[in-house]
């Protein structure tokens, strides 16, 4: 009695979801401390301090104001959110990027999930395309189907990870309304580069003169602030007009669990007005009908605050010089918590599965377009690295990687 | 550059849209204590004292715990919300309504409205038919058209605004996937009596037989502790097997901005762990991902508490009584924190034009499905109340009514 879909989906499920419940049943079998699980992209650092601070300001100064308090802090407000949060969003941002945001181009969202699918609501039609450069985020397919729009891969380059760009030009078509942006990217950890960002840009303007629409560049960037080596925060609008963000405070502030980020139309972009008014509407229809009240306040009060950005860069390097030494061949992070890593052998599930043997937990490349590699997301403990190393030395061994 | 249905949910918005800044606008230029707004469905009543209290404790046992303690409270969790939470909800449900549930037939959302369309999502396919009875939450339409499928009303006794069930039999057709009952009933205030119930569900039972396939039973409940007169709470699994639940705790505890709410699937109904195993998977790809961490806690501290119920009713007494003194003829609300007028003349946005003049806001029940009416919102002060009889008055006596 279920829907087509979601039949569908539940055939589809099992596989991650059997590797989610088999992590569990390893963890109690041979001790959590004696299983190495990178599955995961679920933060290991704690919030910043001033998060629970502002949480408690906000109820101090709500009890003092009484009933009015009350409904100030957990009641209704425009389905875009707070204008004091939206307007000090648009602030921080234009400070930190030199963009010309007000309150009306920002609209709070339950995470980037609900962002992305408020966007998608507002601007796909049944049919329409939405590139993605592999390997990505598998769920973009999930969230493009919700619109019975389909997702596009574009090949990466297999040295660098950066997008094959003539791939890029090649699969654009009248069809394309938007192309989505992971910087720095989810599973690989790789920045993609002002210059490919200018030439992205450049190939999407010519694109939108030839089929007379506009192709909306959707820059996903919950990871915006991890960043390392001396890598710098960017945000994309700079490089295109018709670009539209999607943020999440998950990573940054370490609070995945409450659904709390925003979605940044900037005045240049095409037909902005309306772009607003329908993520608006979209927000409300969808049944997200605004973001959390509370935490959208208390982000407002922590925009300058980041985790532990210092914890993930001392893993990022236990396991890559780790691994490396092995004999693996990885992907240098430089950004997010995740290590991309090329499987030994050809099928990575086949790799996958011997680790499993030796208690690694990975995800197999294939689960996001990209298949021969393996993603290790390291927001894990660092004695979680360090314990791992010897069973990937077995592994290592195992393949004859030295 | 919007899709098809954003454009078109954009000009036919236009009409709330101006309701809601024309009422700010009288506000600012008469003063909002000369303004009667009985437009909006926000609650008036604080949340309970205890909601803020769990929030403080949950962040000082956070604390206490560490980077540990930060994570469980603001990080991921299953999809289905947290264990513990669920629990807690399925057994005061059974303390207080004798269902069987355990957490597994929990799944914690994003409100109400998240609830609705991720149920719907697990259940409808393009085309199907969702039953409700007129007059409607107008919002219902929508969250069907998110998945191609129809709203089909159902005509109400014009007198006592329960369902017209020979209307509803007649409405039922092989594509009827579901039916929503939301009782305390918004926009009528009317509670549908345990013999309406029990009708109902044999309707449903013989159609069921007929066609082959369940009809499920959507309870929209927010106002389920919102009872008046001697009214008792009611829960709709007891009447028929193939009921779905979605509940929020936006009035009940006043927590409309949180949005806070979930679902429960009775293990009787048909197909129940495909439909729980869905709704899980439509919370993750629809992108609510999960209900919001530290919310889902909190209420689960707050299960036996209530927000003012007394407030409203003194408003339902001081607006019932004084506009049926006035000669207008009002559904007398057992529950729920509306009252539903009949309109002096059968174009009721004619009234509600000349209300307007009176500085007296109300909402036309076409919006609702149900014309020839208009609905109050009396969730305001009872100096609104009281200060909005003499305008009434005048508008009575405009009408001819005493």
């Amino acid at each position: 009695m279920v829907s087509k879909k979601i039949q569908k989906a539940l055939e589809g499920n099992s596989a991650i979801r059997a590797m989610f419940v088999e992590g569990m049943e390893m963890a109690e079998k041979y001790g959590a401390e004696n299983v190495y699980d990178f599955s995961l992209g679920n933060p290991a650092t704690p919030a910043p301090a001033a998060l629970n601070q502002s949480v408690r300001a906000l109820l101090d100064e709500a009890d003092a104001a009484g009933a009015e308090g009350s409904l100030r802090l957990h009641g209704y407000m425009e389905n875009a959110g707070y204008a004091d949060v939206r307007e000090a969003i648009a602030q921080n941002l234009n400070r930190r990027f030199g963009t010309s945001f007000a309150a009306r181009n920002i609209v709070m969202t339950v995470g980037a999930a609900g962002g992305l699918n408020i966007i998608f609501k507002t601007i796909l039609n049944p049919g329409d395309e939405v590139i993605v450069f592999a390997p990505f985020f598998g769920e973009y397919r999930q969230y493009a189907a919700n619109f019975d729009a389909e997702v596009v891969a574009v090949r990466p380059d297999l040295e660098t990870f950066q997008p094959d760009l003539e791939d890029f030009e090649a699969k654009l078509t009248e069809k394309t309304k938007a192309l989505i942006v992971n910087t720095p990217n989810n599973p690989t950890g790789v920045i993609y580069k002002p210059d490919t960002m200018r030439r992205i840009a450049a190939i999407l303007k010519k694109k939108e003169a030839e089929y007379g629409h506009a192709i909306y560049l959707i820059s996903d960037e919950p990871y915006r602030e991890l960043v390392y080596d001396g890598n710098t925060e960017d945000f994309l609008t700079k490089y295109y007009e018709d670009t539209i963000v999607g943020y999440s405070f998950s990573k940054s502030l370490s609070l995945p669990g409450e659904r709390i980020g925003y979605v940044a139309v900037p005045d240049e972009a095409e037909d902005s007005e309306n772009l607003l008014r329908g993520i608006e509407i979209s927000n409300r229809t969808l049944g997200f009908v605004n973001a959390p009240s509370l935490m959208q306040k208390a982000v407002a009060r922590c925009l300058d605050e980041k985790t532990d950005v210092a914890f993930y860069d001392e893993n990022r390097r236990l396991l890559y010089e780790g691994l490396t030494e092995l004999g693996f061949t990885c992907v240098k992070p430089e950004g997010a918590f995740y290590l991309w890593v090329k499987s030994p052998v050809k099928d990575e599930t086949v790799f996958v599965n011997e680790g499993k043997k030796l208690h690694i937990l990975m995800v197999p490349g294939s689960s996001f377009g990209c298949g021969g590699f393996v993603r290790l997301a390291y927001c894990v403990s660092h004695a979680t690295v360090k314990n791992a190393l010897p069973a990937f030395g077995k592994l290592a061994e195992s393949y004859g990687l030295r």
